[in-house]
C-alpha cells in the first residue's frame, strides 16, 4: 500500500476527524496536505475560526507529515503554533513537512491557509516534534 | 456582571465549544477551569483522545484566563503544547492562569488532566500569549 | 554524590556556562535553581539582557531539572520561551521543575526572574522536552 | 542608510553579541543571515555547543529578519527552538525569515546550520513573535 492509501486509511479510523469532516489531498515521502470544508460549528464569537480547529487541522499536518518518515503509529511530543490572521472562509488547508528526523523523534513544520472565494490567505504556522512508537 | 457570567456568556455564543461540549466550571481573576466530558468522537485511531481537542481546550483555558484580564475581546497569538500522556477517560479538565500582563498582551499558562475513574492524571501543558482587542 | 553534587560538577565541565559566570543554587530531584550575576557584555542595544542570555539560563534549568530524574546525560529536545518583560539588574535567577516524565523523554517548566535592588522581577516562563540519553 | 547598514550598526551596539562574535552576513526585508564563529568556550560538557548560543543565534535571526519589516526597534515576545543534531564544527550560520507582520507584532522563522569541514547541518529550527516598538 503507498503511503497516501495507508494515511486515507488511518484518517478513517480516526473519530475526531471524521465528525469534523477532514479530508486528505497528498501525501507522499515528509510532506502531506490537508482540506478542512468550514462550517458554522467551527467558529468561536467573534467571527473566526476557533483556534482549536487550526489546532487540530495543524496537529494533523504534523503527525502525517512525520509518520510518512517513522511509520504510521506516532504521537504528537510537542508543538506550537503561531496565529497570523483570523481564520475564515470555505475550507482550511493545511500542508505539513517533516524537517529532521531521528531514530524514533522527527520535526515538522506545518502552514494553515484559509480559502475565500478563490483566494488563499496564511492563517497559522506550526512547529512540533513527533514520536514514532515501532523503531 | 461578574467575570464568571461574562465568561459562561462569551462560552455559549461559541459554536466550536458548543459543538464539543465545554463546561465552564470556574473563572476569577487570571484563573479558570474547563470540563469537558468525552465521547467517542473526539478520539484518533489509537485509543487517545485526538491532541486537536486537547489543544481546544488549553486554547480555552490561555485566553479565558488571559481574557479575565485583559477584557472579553482576546485572540490567541501563539501556544505551545506539550503531550504527556495519552489522554482517555470520561473527561478532560483544564486549568488556565495567566502569569504576566503588558497593556495589550498577556502570558498564560495551562494544564490539561484526564478524568478516569476518579483518578486526574495530567495529560497536557500548555504556554501562550494572548492579544486584548480593546485597550 | 548526591545530586546537587553531580550538577555542581557536570557545571563546572560546561564551558558557556564558565564564560558567562553561572552559579547552581539548588539542585534536587525535579527542581533546581541557578543565579547568574548581570555583566554590561550581557546586554543588548536597547538596554536589556539580550535573549540569549535569558534562554541559556532558561535551557540549564529546564535540562538540570529533568537531569535529576533522566540521569545526567540529556540533550534538550525543544523549548519555548515567553518574554515578559526586558531583564536589567544585577543578577538573573532561574527556577526550573520537571513536570512529567517518561522513560526517555521528561517535560519542564522554568522561570527567571531579575534581580534589581532587593526585587525580583519575573521576565521570561520556558516549557520544554528533554531526551535522556541512557535508559 | 540600507537595512543591511543599519543592521551591523545596530549589531555593533549589541554587547553580547559582540562578546560572542557574531557577524552579519545578509540583511534584506524580512530575511537575514548571520555567521558565529565557534570557539572552545561555547560548548557544553557532552562535545556540543551549549543550546543558550543556538538559541541566541536564532533569536538574533529571527528579531532582525521581523525588524526589517516593523523597524529597528524590536523586542522579542516569544520564540520556540527545536534542537535537531548536536552542534559542533568551525561556525554556525543562522537564517531567519519573516512570515507574516501586523502593525505591531511579526512572525518569523529561523533555521541555524552547523559548517563543519565544508558540510552545512542543520541544527535547529525557530519559530516566534516579535513585538515593534514604534508604530
Amino acid at each position: 500500500m503507498d503511503f497516501k492509501a495507508l494515511a486515507q486509511s488511518v484518517l478513517e479510523r480516526q473519530p475526531f476527524n471524521r465528525l469534523l469532516g477532514v479530508e486528505l489531498l497528498e501525501a507522499g515521502p515528509g510532506a502531506v496536505a490537508f482540506r478542512l470544508p468550514l462550517k458554522g460549528e467551527f467558529y468561536q464569537h467573534l467571527g473566526a475560526v476557533h483556534g482549536g480547529v487550526v489546532a487540530t487541522l495543524l496537529d494533523n499536518a504534523l503527525t502525517y507529515a512525520a509518520g510518512s518518515l517513522l511509520g504510521p503509529e506516532v504521537l504528537t511530543v510537542e508543538f506550537k503554533v503561531n496565529f497570523l490572521k483570523p481564520a475564515k472562509g470555505e475550507a482550511l488547508l493545511a500542508r505539513g513537512y517533516a524537517v529532521g528526523q531521528g531514530r524514533r523523534l522527527a520535526v515538522a513544520r506545518a502552514e494553515v491557509y484559509a480559502l475565500k472565494e478563490g483566494e488563499e490567505t496564511l492563517v497559522a504556522l506550526g512547529q512540533g516534534t513527533i514520536a514514532g512508537l515501532s523503531g
